[in-house]
């Protein structure tokens, strides 16, 4: 299935990786690090337990990476954008502690999800200490703009999860209705984690904004690339199962675009397997060959690659620099994961 | 088995009621009540429908009354006390939707769980959605001690639901244990509630922790007298079904008395119940039997009423006021709920 995504004509410039990005940021997410890990404690054992689980299973950490980054870029000299970064990381983790109870998955990143080891119970309640110990974090940095700007991200990313939920299984959901849901569920975070790094840097307006659409645009872009991974991935690359989507009928882009684009039998195959939930393993294999026909992955990393061109784009008025080119090259490696 | 808890020997004093908190909170609280429903608005459909299934079931709004009281008795002029008591009523209402979930239960207040209606899934996210509110709320206050004392209960809230957890079933549980859990799943959230009236009227020091001590207090009374009524009350005032922690396996303070005072065949009786989870309806029959023959539930409202005293003698500092007389009063309501 791998031939689906060796459409990239180019194939002449050096992959983009997140090297560069790494390099700059590596002091600052030491810290940040050493700081996930003390606040993941508590006296109630099960917590660091199952908080430790998720924090140790080599997620990139690319969110946090974003607050450091921008906030540097911006020239900000202080520490609070480590309390922000951290912040970041645990609002994630506790997205992905819930969305495993709610999506009901065996696996994340590549290990046995939190839920299947400990249960639904002690997911649900981690989630909600971290998303606690991310809002006391907040409160150190005493900048009440980073404060609104990180709360409205949180009521997005669960307004955007709510969403998912009641279009989930509905395959003429249109392309729109998609991209809503993914401004919200995964942008919202990574648009409001560039944000704070210009804020608490107390950067003019118009930065704030392009950090801003720089976030929202390569969230969209890494969102879309992650749906077209599922179909086309190697589970290894992916630390989750090929084929979830399909098997949890979630609706996603390759899935609209093959819908839209595909015969009256074809549409019926689509709310047999998605709607109906009536599946097979051989299903999965027909559904690829429909996204192969339809050019629906291939499409999809074009989507993709039109909002990591925008992202890129938001980022001109600052000046040339280091961290800036890092994360330029960051939008080129959402995108070259597709390869 | 009303019979349990008509051990009050005074019956003397008129019964204790939350009328004259309720009569001096009413235009404060209408406008609380307004933007609760306000804001749990989303264009996303599912939001409100759940979220306003829990805050119509007519649930007393003892938590934000607090708040309110708590800021007029320390002689706050202004509004943002009505955003911090919304705040304090959205991290209840989240925690209940998440409690369910956690606890699988299919009564809340006398209606249908949430979670049985629209299923955990929605359950998860709409709580976390109202949570992310909760702290928008608190950010507009521009209070940031508010924000530190409300986050700081949301992480001890999760913390104690987590300890609750990986006690349940444990027939052996101290009352120190069982103390520490209810300090902080129950307690920590009144504790707040009450101490952010006077932080917000900027109140120094030894007022603020007054009413921390009385939410804390009060508190624990309230989820002790909780834990009586679950094997005593009648499901009409209880909201929920009696004998709802025994099926549940939840080690409350009258099951953590009978066990102590238990003979050795009623421990294994309660291990096999509570830790086996091998049980009848004639099993919680015998379980109140228990109660009654070691006095557990008289003891546990005995204990509640330790607590409500030290309630009460925290508010001594202050002079007397109509707001403070309502705030006594609703300690006696609580208690008096045992009756």
């Amino acid at each position: 299935m791998g031939v689906v995504l060796a459409f990239d004509g180019t194939g002449e410039k050096p992959k983009a990786t997140l090297d560069q990005l790494v390099k700059l940021t590596t002091a600052d997410m030491n810290l940040v690090n050493e700081f996930i890990l003390e606040k993941a404690q508590s006296h109630v054992e099960l917590i660091p337990e199952i908080a430790g689980h998720l924090i140790n299973s080599g997620g990139k950490r690319i969110r946090p990476m974003l607050t450091v980054a921008a906030a540097r870029m911006c020239g900000y000299q202080g520490v609070q954008h480590l309390k922000l970064a951290m912040s970041v990381e645990f609002m994630h983790t506790a997205t992905l502690l819930h969305d495993d109870v709610v999506d009901e998955s065996d696996l994340r990143r590549g290990k046995q999800a939190a839920r299947v080891i400990w249960g639904n119970q002690a997911s649900v309640l981690v989630g909600d200490y971290l998303l606690g110990q991310a809002f006391k974090m907040m409160v150190e940095t005493g900048s009440l703009d980073c404060l609104r700007i990180l709360s409205d991200a949180a009521c997005t990313i669960a307004e955007g999860e709510v969403l998912q939920l009641s279009i989930s299984q509905d395959t003429t959901t249109t392309e729109d209705s998609y991209l809503k849901v993914v401004g919200a569920k995964t942008a919202a975070l990574f648009q409001a984690a560039a944000k704070v790094g210009a804020v608490i840097a107390n950067r003019p307006r118009n930065e704030q904004e392009a950090l801003e659409a720089y976030g929202r645009n390569l969230g969209i872009a890494f969102q879309l690339i992650d749906d077209a991974l599922d179909y086309s991935g190697k589970q290894a690359d992916l630390g989750k199962a090929v084929g979830d989507d399909f098997r949890e009928r979630k609706i996603t882009l390759p899935v609209v675009l093959a819908f839209r684009r595909g015969s009256k039998e074809e549409r019926n195959f689509w709310a047999r397997v998605m709607e109906k939930g009536d599946q097979t393993d051989d299903d999965l294999i027909y559904a690829t060959k429909l996204m192969d026909r339809h050019s629906a992955l291939a499409d999809t990393v074009d989507r993709a690659r039109h909002y990591g061109a925008m992202a890129c784009d938001a980022l001109a008025i600052f000046p040339e620099s280091e961290h800036k080119d890092a994360l330029l090259e960051a939008v080129g490696f959402c995108i070259s994961r597709a390869h």
